[in-house]
């Protein structure tokens, strides 16, 4: 038996992405800039995903543009609305709880001269609103705050935010970074307020290399990379075309049954969470019910080393993760968990278990048997 | 019958590499930073590509890093190159026949206070060593030149402008679009004394969005994705692992029998050339034999207009560009094609074909029939 609850890492390929990845790159692999019919075979797969994207979303199809990934998406709206942006003002804000690719993006610009207000997050994960507000000034031309939190599943409150954001200053943009929540809620960012949206496919049971930015057409924003003009000029490069149509099939099997998906998920985890209640020492970070969301759990677990816990259960054919573990391999202590002020003895006892809509509820038992064996005997053998 | 002769533009998977990204997909599927077997396991693949490109390029494995394709290790080479090293000089040298994503990421460098120098070059599309030589100074800090042309074919004297360059300043970086060439030629970095390299995986049958920068160790270059740090912190996002095995699995079939592939292409090229030189008003464009790229031939056809010739040669099933054609569909008047002293009335009656391992002597000699037949009737009936 095994159990992939890492599934916030990333997610296996559904086998029909897998299947449209493949016919793409056997039978219909031209340029989408060519002007034959190679060409224009290719770039019907790009035009349906953007549809596809802009149906789902609500927009237009003219503000889906494709990147290589939600990295690359996160880059291209911060660096790209602030470099377009900056004669307006130098100050951006973001949460203290994001993931790398924006702290690190937010890092880069602060050496490039801007200002950045991190906003702290209660004990629950979610963004201070008062000091939102207190940040915003004239000077504010992008507030970024990610949708769902990749560590301990917090939901921020994406509408009153852009609410915020917009009664401050009309001009002030705001990127949300979905790649946690797309797949999981319906979101409409032209409803919710949102000028910039980060998509990753790989997430979503899609191909890895794969990502979307939603960009509002009136929002401007620089490239970040320069070439042949493709996608409006706004990302060159051929586009991934069997990556593009893999993401789209992903996100539309994603979206086929949402609710009852949802439903299924939101199960799942309260049976997840109802049996780590009963395992002694044992504590669930964040809200755990449907206030957040329907993936991801992280518990610490009392005088267990994450590693040390992650690699026993390993042992037993169950994946997780230690912290956020999409940041490349070396163990660092979670922006997160530190910032809703999980205590210090706790902070490299946690570990995250991410669920998705291939997870079984056999898989969720398994995990919990595993670490209802393993637990005591970790304790008593393994020293700190 | 069918004849795909762009493949300049892009290229057929190979058979090997669908099914290599398609067991990554399906299987391996794990993310290369998890810490456990699943991320282990995809980690695997990341390396052993590593291993090869470095065994392939005598390079190190510290030293390769993955991208998006061509247009982002361009990208990632000359802003990096430049932001890294600007202390020591603003000036920037690349040539007038570059693809567009070096000339489109020269001309962002000059918005950002760069000087550079675009060199000229000479009837056969060959860059002009004198203009390199005058050019130099001590405030140079990157020269960026093709390896081998993609409307043309013109290969640059790579070992020379990389001697010239150290001769002047050994801390002037040399980096060299070896889009077209990788994979039909034997390149060593090192040896060549090229600090940076970039390659695309599409154009030699891997998969799209797949590509690779080299970058000597000893040189500086800024990142400009930012995120969880992965490969050594210069290319953050979760690495595209099928993507990666599939670019890695084309290349190794490329290099398999690159000699005998080699000259196989240069018979069917020689082939080609030969009949179009017996077609009335037809003129290759540069150097037609050895000393020019064994996939790429230039054509400029008296008094009809590519994009006429390139549909009628498209309803015979013969796919070409017209110019460059990886610059997003607007077609637009190649600066290679005037850089070489194309005559005006020539310009825009010119197509590009390219050739493949895979293509095959028949697709040559339909593509030469195909033309003869067209060539008269458009001559006669339409106008330009």
């Amino acid at each position: 038996m095994q159990a992939y609850l890492d599934n916030s890492a990333t997610t296996r390929c559904l086998e029909c992405v897998t299947e449209t990845v493949m016919k793409v790159m056997r039978e219909d692999y031209g340029n989408p800039s060519s002007l034959h019919a190679k060409g224009v075979e290719a770039e019907k797969y790009v035009k349906e995903a953007k549809e596809f994207f802009a149906g789902n979303l609500k927009v237009n199809e003219k503000e889906i543009y494709f990147t290589s990934g939600g990295t690359e998406s996160n880059n291209m709206a911060i660096i790209g609305a602030a470099m377009a942006n900056q004669r307006a003002g130098k100050h951006l804000i973001t949460s203290s709880v994001e993931h790398s690719s924006v702290l690190n993006t937010m890092k880069y610009l602060e050496e490039q001269g801007f200002q950045v207000t991190y906003l702290p997050v209660d004990t629950d994960g979610i963004v201070c609103l008062d000091a939102l507000k207190e940040a915003l000034c004239n000077e504010t031309i992008l507030v970024s705050v990610m949708y769902v939190n990749n560590e301990i599943g917090a939901v921020q409150p994406i509408d009153e935010i852009a609410r915020i954001v917009r009664e401050n200053n009309p001009g002030t943009l705001f990127h949300a970074d979905a790649v946690q929540a797309y797949g999981k809620y319906r979101i409409y960012p032209k409803r919710e307020g949102i000028d910039l949206l980060s998509v990753s496919g790989h997430k979503i049971h899609g191909p890895k290399g794969s990502g979307l930015l939603y960009v509002n057409e009136k929002v401007k924003i620089r490239p970040v990379m320069f070439g042949g003009g493709q996608q409006r000029g706004l990302r060159s490069g051929t586009e991934n075309v069997p990556g593009i149509a893999g993401i789209a099939e992903a996100a539309k099997a994603c979206y086929r049954n949402l609710d009852k998906e949802t439903e299924r998920l939101y199960a799942l985890k309260e049976r997840f969470a109802e049996g780590i209640r009963g395992l002694e020492g044992t504590k669930i970070n964040g809200k755990s019910g449907r206030e957040s969301a329907p993936h991801i759990v992280s518990v610490s677990f009392r005088d267990i080393r994450s590693e040390v816990l992650l690699h026993a259960l390993e042992e037993k054919g169950v994946y997780v993760s230690a912290g956020s573990a999409c940041s490349s391999n070396k163990p660092s202590v979670s922006r997160t968990l530190q910032s809703i002020g999980v205590e210090k003895e706790l902070l490299e006892s946690t570990l995250r278990f991410s669920f998705s809509f291939e997870t079984a509820e056999e898989e969720i038992d398994y995990c919990l048997e595993a670490l209802s064996g393993l637990l005591p005997v970790l304790r008593r053998y393994v020293r700190r």
